[in-house]
Order: structure tokens, then sequence, then C-alpha cells
């Protein structure tokens, strides 16, 4: 640590600093991120706080290199990944970080460096033309697509904040007038198909015109900001490369619409979390800038405190090792450790209640932000007072009012063992959205036991489609089919269309964790597929004795004609044994022509009868089975993905589909369960066998869906679900055969 | 710990420790494993020596928790899995522990629980039939087959040995009578073709037999063990379960032959390391025995001190994880983590010269031998005195002399950053054996890059084929195109005749690692396909400047007709680029129709030029890329392994095989190299490129066969390998082109 604190010894500094406390007199910047005050708060404990210490230390290391190698400012050509790109994007985070050194280390070098490299910019900006790389619907000046253009803003203007007072004012009026006003009215006024839009991409665009705003003090622009442009002409129909609409069904645009729309009341945003960390920086760091600039406009208490809530809502999003859950467009791996996490945690604890579960989640991320928020957190980690974050069981609305269907989590937690549930019942999530209604996927320790697949997409690996998405990501990554839910006729909800789906939301129906071993969550969709009802149920039940849960899986399906319906599980891992018996082929063909179908290989396939099946699976050392109902003629596909995939685009990962034909309505019923291990080194299989039987659905009707449960040592066990009411004040009796059954709530369960 | 040492202030453990202080006076047991000696210096240490006192409560907890349920021999009934199968081995198991818990804690319910147990095997051994499964060729009384009886032999044979003078000299008496003997009796005499062989079952008889032996003082029987049975009347034409041949060539037998002939004189043992782990145990512990009662034999002297090479071999057949490489057949995952590493490590240490780099072994593994040995290794490691074990680059000889080929294991290490390359020029490996000479696997940090497959086995996972051997592992495993080697005419080596393979024996060529940024290996094959002569050479070669060496692979083929080759590289993971042309197909077909080929999907493929080929992939978030050198007509194929596997029972991994057609001579030159980073928490791609722009064949006679390297910022290398000579003195001069290379060596490399 001795390097950052040796240089307050030297008489430069130490003028420019007590340059810093004239200023600070007289207001002024910084005052956007750092203020004068948490500037001379963290002075007064740097060398004390060892977090915030070794962060800022990585930060001088990582600038100070750049200032070795110069200053870079390469006219822009290249797509993602390619070397202006890349370059560019250096320079931005590199002068952020300038600005926080020159501010809290008081070395003028800091400043010197980000003058400079200003100027540069200066210089190119007025007479760039569009980047020439062609391919987005929004192209920059600076990066292929405004996305990137904003990016540098956002960054940029936090550094330009933090020397603006130490520019002369020649120099400052300079760059408002070449450089920042121009760069803002080029990423809004001249970009509006971009600008005006509720969309994460847009939020980056508000934000970075925002943040600029506030440092010119140019309330124009920041009007411009927080309520999007008057006036935008954009075509309607015109979409984004994504194929999502551009014009927002409302009309509304900016920052705070950005706000109101994407976030459901729990602070859901409707793109799913891959996105929503992706928006989590430019929505908390305007925050805190509104916060210390426009302290009037009360942007922490903006929609009942949405912005807080979505901090939590997205931690409360991801697996055992804090990875996002790859719903819609995700791209697995990413989790809470990525920078705006860290930006998003410390500044949720600093203007939240000072949750001390978010510190725990601080210390795990080992870094924080370089400002008075980071500075709570190291204070709070350095006094201990961290706790555990619990990720328990809940519910996340989704749409703006909360009333557009939502998310169900279940969870089970005892020691370091845990098995995670995401049940999708939500909005469509605008362009990023999936065809996955009532899909699901089942985690345990971070580990995907069912999965969902994610993206089609290799974010900055410049060789796949300059890291685009990739064309396999709308012919099977979006599709139903690449999901655990139910299919219809071989074609993806709502026909796959964009237009379509994303006027329609499922409906939760249940969701009740309050009995910790029969967490239930339930819920419908109406119009994926026109006369057809779907209704999934999934309950994770942990029976008196059992080391952990397993996850008892309803889907009923009623419709006005006879359907194919295909129900797949997206398994990992080898194949141990199956109750059934299958054909598998000489050659591999593919499983359908179109909606993803023509992605995935039949593998195998064997037609069964009515006694059920039972398949078992080994992966991560860890046996699992799934035991389901089924009804004589349905067929069990083998399936693998890869199919008609030229580029090998796809992960070539396996499913166990149940199909039935020529059927109007239906009920899968399945019990999924991780049962046992292998341990390679003692060569020991423990609990190599599932602990069921069977299940049967045993009883069918509007009102009820009744489904038996049998163990291999006898136990039977029997659910019945309400289907119509769900009040858990109702009182229900149901005649099963001879049996009378009477209960209270929408389920029985013994 | 209180647990175990509060029970020495009660008076009955006391008294029972006073009666062993008086035997102790008058020699006696225990003197197999643990000794007077042993006991009383360990007894004096207890509570202070951290790794032995926690071993120590482990094992007192799980012999604790059998007591609690009672005694359970049950009538054998059951294969591997099965319930009798798993109870006779949790009865040795515990009374193995409860022989050493009598011993050092002093209480006598555990000398009870043996003597009961064995009172129990003693009534219903004199009347077993042979085992009902009869899927052995050796079959079992109490296990399906000889080798788990002997297992139990071993093992209980040390918990006697710690019960013998607390024990009526009646109750000895009748158990040597009616159990002891009889049990040595059948698993030798009764059942020479187990017995009587050199394979590591019959070290496990051998070593039953002279343990229970040496506890009974029975000379004729320990002559037995150590020198096999005189007469044995097996069929030389007789196989084992495996398909390996009974008969042993020289007609020898028993332990003594057991060390000489499997082990090479550098330790390595030639079935490979799975089941050198396997064998382990029986050796050495029976070493140490014998250096308890037999001093006078010197077994650790024995063929130059084997035993204990043999320990230093098989650890640095390990990755980086310590697990052991698949050689032939072995089951990926067992490690230096298992129970009979422990050992073997603790009585290395005790019996050689107490090297401090197996202490950095044993303290990874975190647990010891409950006596003199591994109370030696607690205190070395109380004392701090581990060393880490450095695995270099070494060549380990196969064949009882020495001079039937071996392993050459190139590595890298700088830091945490390990590259690890196993080349295989062996003899065959007895009936454990595969196809795949001059066969080589490649790992970065403990995970594969270019792997060898392993056997096709779940062991003790009963719902595959009882735990047993799968069909696949002959189909599939054992053939040549499961390895990375030159398969010629879709045939395997030897035509995958056992008989015909286990005559020859690849020779090395050079190995010479002195240059530690040029280690080079290189190894003739002439048998393999007759007719023509195989020559592989691969070079781990670290260019100044970069970080971590490439991997250069040249295979020489010379023939007396035209035939088809093929070269196999299993790697892992997702195809990221290619600079070839290929197609897919809409429906997949098998590769060939036999030796292994029918179980490969053609999942794509392309005729080249002779320009070259280039392939990228990533796995486990790092890029690797193999550049090689094409002749025109060279066809690239796109494998998965999978075809023709009605259980499922094969892993779905993919290969890129090099194929030329109707080719006498030719030379396949490839670069391996990893060369980048994936982060998907930052997004971001390092080095995803290869550095590399092509590799060719620039010269290739029967003297010399030459390489032209070109990287992408045009930097040239040229590599010559001396084809017939291998001396480091012979000077070579060479015209290639209008130019003349002069050098002193098997290789010129500048």
């Amino acid at each position: 640590m001795s390097v950052l604190f040796m240089s307050f010894s030297c008489t430069k500094q130490e003028a420019s600093s007590e340059s810093l406390v004239d200023s600070k007199l007289q207001g002024g910047h910084p005052n956007l991120i750092l203020t004068k005050q948490s500037v001379s708060d963290i002075k007064s404990k740097l060398g004390t706080i060892p977090v915030f210490d070794k962060t800022l230390e990585a930060s001088k290391n990582e600038v100070d290199a750049q200032i070795v190698k110069g200053i870079d400012v390469p006219v822009p050509k290249d797509m993602a990944g390619g070397y202006t790109h890349t370059q560019h994007k250096i320079n931005y985070a590199t002068m952020q970080k300038a600005g926080v050194l020159f501010q809290l280390l008081g070395d003028e070098k800091y400043a010197t460096y980000i003058k400079d490299m200003l100027f540069a910019y200066a210089k190119m900006f007025p007479n760039l033309p569009l980047h020439p790389q062609t391919r987005s619907y929004a192209r920059g000046k600076i990066f292929w697509q405004c996305l990137n253009d904003s990016n540098w803003l956002v960054f940029t203007s936090q550094a330009y904040d933090c020397i603006y007072d130490w520019l002369s004012k020649e120099d400052s009026d300079y760059l408002n007038k070449t450089l920042f006003r121009p760069y803002a009215d080029f990423l809004s006024i001249e970009t509006p198909q971009y600008f005006n839009r509720v969309h994460n991409h847009s939020t980056w665009g508000n934000v970075a015109v925002g943040m600029i705003a506030l440092v010119m003090d140019d309330n124009e622009l920041l009007d411009r900001a927080l309520n999007g442009l008057k006036t935008d002409n954009i075509d309607p129909k015109a979409k984004d490369n994504d194929g999502g609409f551009i014009k927002n069904k409302e009309g509304k645009a900016g920052f705070l619409a950005n706000l109101d729309s994407p976030f459901s009341p729990d602070g859901y945003y409707t793109e799913g979390p891959y996105y929503h960390r992706y928006a989590m920086y430019p929505f908390l760091i305007f925050g805190e800038a509104l916060e210390n600039k426009r302290p009037d406009l009360k942007i922490f208490e903006y929609k009942d405190g949405v912005l807080i809530k979505a901090v939590d809502a997205l931690l409360n999003l991801t697996d055992a090792d804090g990875e996002f859950f790859p719903l819609n467009d995700g791209q697995k791996g990413m989790s809470y450790y990525t920078a705006s996490l860290v930006s998003a945690v410390d500044i949720a604890y600093y203007y939240g209640n000072k949750n001390p579960e978010l510190l725990s989640v601080a210390k795990r991320q080992n870094k924080v932000q370089l400002d008075g928020t980071g500075l709570a957190i190291a204070l709070a980690l350095k006094e201990g007072k961290e706790k555990s974050f619990i990720k328990k069981s809940m519910e996340l609305s989704d749409g703006s009012k909360g009333d557009e269907g939502g998310l169900g989590i279940l969870r089970f937690q005892e020691g370091d063992e845990t098995l995670g549930l995401l049940f999708k019942y939500s909005a469509h999530g605008l362009s990023h959205g999936h065809f996955d209604k009532l899909s699901f996927s089942l985690y345990e320790n971070g580990d995907e036991v069912i999965q969902d697949y994610g993206l089609a997409r290799f974010v900055n690996v410049e060789q796949k489609n300059g890291g685009g998405y990739l064309k396999e990501n709308k012919t099977w990554a979006k599709q139903s089919i690449a999901h655990n839910t139910i299919i219809q006729n071989e074609t993806s909800h709502f026909q796959g269309k964009f237009s379509i789906g994303e006027n329609h939301h499922s409906d939760r129906f249940v969701f009740d964790v309050a009995n910790p071993t029969f967490q239930i969550a339930s819920a419908k969709e109406n119009n994926a597929y026109p006369g057809t009802k779907l209704h999934r149920t999934i309950v994770m039940i942990k029976d008196e004795g059992d080391a952990k849960p397993y996850v008892l899986d309803v889907n009923k399906v009623v419709s006005s004609k006879k359907n194919q319906y295909d129900l797949p599980y997206y398994y990992f891992g080898q194949i141990i044994a199956t109750n059934f018996d299958y054909k598998v082929s000489n050659t591999l063909s593919i499983l359908g022509s179109k909606n993803g179908y023509q992605h995935l290989w039949n593998e195998g396939s064997g037609v069964v009868g009515d006694e059920g099946v039972q398949f078992t699976w080994l992966n991560n050392n860890k046996f699992y089975s799934i035991t389901s109902a089924t009804e004589k003629g349905d067929e069990i596909i083998f399936t693998k993905i890869g199919a008609n995939d030229p580029k090998f685009n796809l992960r070539n990962d396996p499913s166990i589909l149940q199909r039935k034909k020529g059927v109007k309505n239906t009920v899968y019923a399945s019990i999924i369960e991780s049962h046992g291990t292998y341990n390679a080194v003692t060569e020991k299989a423990a609990k190599a066998y599932s602990k069921f039987k069977s299940v049967k659905v045993e009883y069918d009707s509007d009102e009820y869906t009744a489904i038996r449960i049998t163990t291999k040592d006898g136990k039977v066990k029997l659910v019945i679900l309400s289907n119509k009411e769900n009040s858990v004040e109702k009182e229900h009796s149901l005649k099963i055969g001879n049996k009378d059954y009477k209960w209270k709530g929408f389920y029985y369960y013994r």
C-alpha cells in the first residue's frame, strides 16, 4: 500500500491538495459521483479501509500502466472485439479511474492524462462520420453502435467532473462546446430510434446524456435525459437488431420512463437478470449523481424505491455461486462479481437501509466502488457488520404495475446444500424475451440440474459473428422447444412472433411457500396457443427423513382440439438407467423441420404404456431421476441439440422429451429428484436408485387434478390440486374411487 | 478429540493396557502392521499429532457406528454394489479399523466385535459353496470373485493380528483351523487360475495368503504366497474375464514374480496407473508386514528398491489435481487421495529415504495410515518438514527389465500454471491394455485438453452392468480409434488382438528434456501394422516471450503399400473457428462399421488443399488451437462418440480427425496451443486467436523431417528432426532448397 501514500509527501501534490480545499469552499466539482465531502472523508481513512485500499491500488496499477503506454485515440474502424473498439473501451474505463485517482491521491498526472485524452477526442469528434460498420440499427461514431458510445460518455462524464475545476475555463468551455454537447446531441436528437425507447440500450443513452448534463449544468439536456425527446418521428413498425419494436407502445421515453416501465414494483426488470445486470450500472450511477446534484428529485424514492428493490431482486435471481439465472437472452457465467454489481451493491447499501446482508455480497466481491458508497461498505466490513445474504423462496412480479405474471423462486437450503428452482410465468421481456411460457430451471449447489439454454451468442468472441447474436439465437435459443415447457404441434408459443408475444403474459395462480416442506407455485397460460390452456404447478416437497426435497411438476393441458404435445427436460450428464424400452438408430435424423426442432437430433425413442417411466442420470457425481406418469402410446424421445448447425454454434446438450400425440386434454406429472452421489476416489455409489416407484395421475377434471406418488418402500402419497379455486380458506371435498377427501385450501397432500 | 482420550481414565482399559505391556515382554502380536513398539510410540504421542489424531477419530466414529448396528454376516448372494457384497466389504474394513482401535485405545469392545464377527464367518465358511453369481473366471465364496475374497483376507488378517494375543489359544486355534487356513487354501490351491498368475488380481491373492501366513506363523503358506504354487495345471489358452491369458508366459507366479514382472526398474506398473494404484496397497502393506516379521528378506531392497520407486512413479503419473492419467483401463477421477495411496505414501516415506516431498502429498491427503508409518508422517508434518512435490518431466521405462518402451512425460510449470503431456510408447499392459501405440494426452492445470478416453465402465454403479466392464470397453475404449494416434485402414493396432499386442512394445527413440524450452520425446512403432512404420515425435516448445509452451506433434508414417491413415485429436468444448470449408449433413451417419469406428458419428467434413488448416476451440474458458500441415486431398472430419450405443454407455465427446487416403508415406505435423482465455464475468476474450499462421512439412526423407512454423507476426522457425540418428553428439548437415543447415544432435531448431 505504501505506493499510494508516499506521494502525499511531495510538494506538488500538496499544492494541488490545497487548491482542492479552496474550491471546496466555493462549491463546484467534483459533485457528480465523488463529492468534495466524500473525497475529504475517504482521504481521511485511506490506508485503514482494507477493501477500499485494495481496490484503489488495483485501479492505480491499471491506470499507471495505461499512462506508460501513452494516449491512443484511434480512428474508429473495428467491430466489437477488434482493435479500435477495444482501445476506446480501455480509454473511457481508464479515464474514469484516473479521475478518481486524481481526486483521492491528488497527483496531477492523472488530470493531465484525462485532459490530453479528452483533447484528442475533441480534435477527432467534430469530423467523425457514422462508424463504418453498418450492422447496427443505431450506429455510433466511436463504436459500431450508439450503445457503446453511450458507455463512453457515462464513464467519461465522471472523469470530466473530477478534473472540471482543475481545467481552465477556456479548456472546459472548449470541451463542452466541441466534444460533449455535440456528443450528447448525437446520442439523442440525432439518433432518436436509439434514445427515445424503453429498452436497456436507451437507458444507457439517457444516462449518458444525463450525466454530462449534470457535469455541464445543462438543464435542457437534463430534461431530455429524464423525459426523452418530445418528438422523434420513429416509424412504429421499425425494429432493432434483435427484432424488437423500437417505438414504445405508450409513447414514453427517457430515464424516468425506463424506470417506470421495465421494472415491476418488486424490482424485477422485464428483460431478465442478464440485461438487468447490464442496465443496473447506468440506473444506479445516475441515481447517485441525481441524488448528489438534484436531491430534490428524490430519485431513490421514485416508484416506491424501485432502484433499491431492483438490486435486491437481481441478487435473488442468482444461483448458489452468485451466477444469474440465464432467463431470456442471458449468457451463462455472468454473476454478481461483475463490476456493475459491485457498484449496485455499494449504492444500494448506502442509499437503501444499510442492509447488512448486502455487506456479505460485497465481501465476496472483494472490491468496492471508489466513492462515498464504497467507503461506507469498506468501513462496515472493517467493523464486521455483515450478515449472510440468505436467498429465500420468493415471487417477483413482472410488469410496470406488477400485474403481468412474474417469477416464482423456490429454494431449499441446509448447510451448504441448496436447491433452487426458477419458474417463469412472466411477460415476454421485450426484444430479449424467449418464447418459454411456464418454463422452469432447477439448480443444485450452483450447478444446473434442469437447464435453461440461455442465449446463442459468444459475447465479445470476435470469431463468432463479431461477438454478436448468432443466427441460432432466433432459430434455436428463443424457440419454445429450447425450454423446459409444453410445445404444441411443434410450433413455438405465440407462433414465435414477438409482435404477438409482447401483448401477453402468464398469470400466477398460486404462490405459497409458507410451508417449507411443501412449497408450491402454480401459473396459467391461456394465450400461447389459442384454444389451448396450459396450467403448470411446481411443488418442492421435502418428506420427513429425506435430506433434501424433490420436485413435483404437473402440467395440465386443456384444448378445444386434438394436438401433439411435447415436454422436454434438458438435463446434463450421462444416462444411467431407464425402465422402458427404446430404440436407437444407425443414423441420426432431425426431430422436426422448423421452430427449433430442426436443431434437435433424435437419438432414440420408445413408445410406452400407462405404467409410467423412470429415467436416471449421473452428472457432477450426483444421481438424478425423473419419474413420470404416462398414458398408453406416449413416446419418450432422447434428443441432442446440434443439428443444422453449420458453424457449430450450439452446445450439444441432451434432453428427454415426453410426447403425446392426438390428444385434446392431458396431464403430465413428473417427479425430479436428486437422490445419490458417486465418488470417483472411493468408487462408491451412494443411493444410486430413485426412492420412487411410480407417479400416476389418479384423477383429473376441470376442478381437480390428483397425483398418486408411490415409493419403493411402499409408501403412497396423494397430491390433489385445485385447478380453479386458489383461496387458502376454501373448503374442498372430492370423491376419488370409493374414497372421500376433504381439505381446506388449494391443495391436499397426505 | 476429547472422546478418544477420556476413555483412558476408566479402569477396564487400564487393565487391558497393562496386559498388553505384559505380552510385549513376551514378544507376540501385534507384529504384522502395528507392532508392540509402534503401538507404544503412538500411544505416547496421541493427542499431539493432529493428522494422526484426526484420522483416528474418524475411524473411531466409523467403527462405533458399525458396532451400534451390530454384527451382520449375510449369506453371500449379490453382485458388486448389491447388499451382501457391500456388507461384507463394510465388515472387513470395519474389522481392520477396530483392530487398530483396540491396540491404540485399549477398549476391549473393539476386540470383542472382531472376535464375534470372526466367529460368525467361521461358522458360515466351512459350508459355503462357490458364490452363486457365475460371471467370474475365478468365483469367490463370500464375493462373486476371488479378488474380493482376497481383499477380505488382507484386511481381516490385520484385525486378527491385533486381537491374536487377546484371544484364548483355544479360540485362535479354532479360527486358524476352521476359517483362515481353509480360506487361504481356497484362494490358492483351489483357485490356481486366480492365484498363480502375474496380474494385479493375483497380487491380492498372494498377499492375502501371505498376510494370514505371517499372522499364523505358517511357513508353508508364506512360501506359497511368495513363490506361487509349484503346479497349477492351468490351460495355457484359458483367458480371464477381461480377455487376458491366465498362464504366465514364463511360468512365474507368487508375490515375488508379481514384483518382478509388471514393474519396470523405474517402478512403472505395466497395467497403468489405475491398476497400479489398486495393486499398491497389497504390495506395500505386505512389504511392511514382511519388513516387520521377516526383515531378513529385505523386501524394500528387492529389485533395487522397486516398491518405493513404484510409489514415486505413480505420484508422477498424476495431473495437477493428483488424478491419475487414465491410461489403458483407467477410470477418470481416481487420484492420490484414495486410501491405498495414503497407505503407499506413508509406507514409502517411512521405508524410503524420508523424502520430504512425500510429506506435501500426505498433507493434501490430510489423513494417514494408523501405524508407525503414519506416526512418522504426522510427526514430520507437525514439524513442518514438507517440501513441494514437484512433478518434473521424466521417462518411465516399461517391462520388467526396462527394455519394453515406456512413457514420456513432458511438463511445464510456472506458478500455478501447468502443462502436462503423457506420451505412451510402452508395452501392451496385460489384459487391461489398450491398442494405442504412440498415443498421447495433454493436460492444463489438471484439466484435460486432448483427452485419453479411459475405460468404458462405471465402477460400482450397479445399473451399468453391475458396475463391471461394459461391452463398449472392448468395442470402443480399447480400440485404436478411441485414442490420439494413427489408425491405418480403420483397423486397430495388432488387429485389436491381445494375443498379438502382448508380444510387442514401442521403442523410445529420443527422450531429452535437458533444455526446458525444447523438451522432446520421440518413439517408434514397427509392429502395430506389419509393413508400416510409425514414428512420432512430440516437442514442448516455449518460445521467448510466450507465457507457456506449445506442443509440436509430428507423425511420420512409412509403409510398403498405400493405405488410409487417420489421426484424431479428442478435444473438449466448443468449436470457435476453422479456416477451412466443410459441410454438415441433415442426418448423421456412422464413420465406419467396426474396430470402434461404428461408435463415431460423422458430424461434418471437408476436403482441404495443401495450405494447412487451423482449428480453434473454447473449453473451460480457455482458447486452444490446432494448426496442422495438410496435403492436397486430406480430409478433415468432425466426429462425435455415441453411435451404436444402445444403452448410452459412452460419453459423447468430439474429435477432429485428419484423414489421408491412398498414401504410402506421409508426415502429419501439428501444433497444439493453449493461447487465450475467456472471462464470463468481464466478458473479455483475451488472445482468442492462435499466434501461428501455418505449419508446413518443408522436407521429408528417411533421414530427416523438417517442419516450418510461421507465426502471424511473420516469424519463421524451422525444426529439423533426425529420423535415424539419436545421438546428441552426431553432427548433421542437410540442404533444403538452396539452404544448407548444419547442427549437432538429433534436432535443429531455429
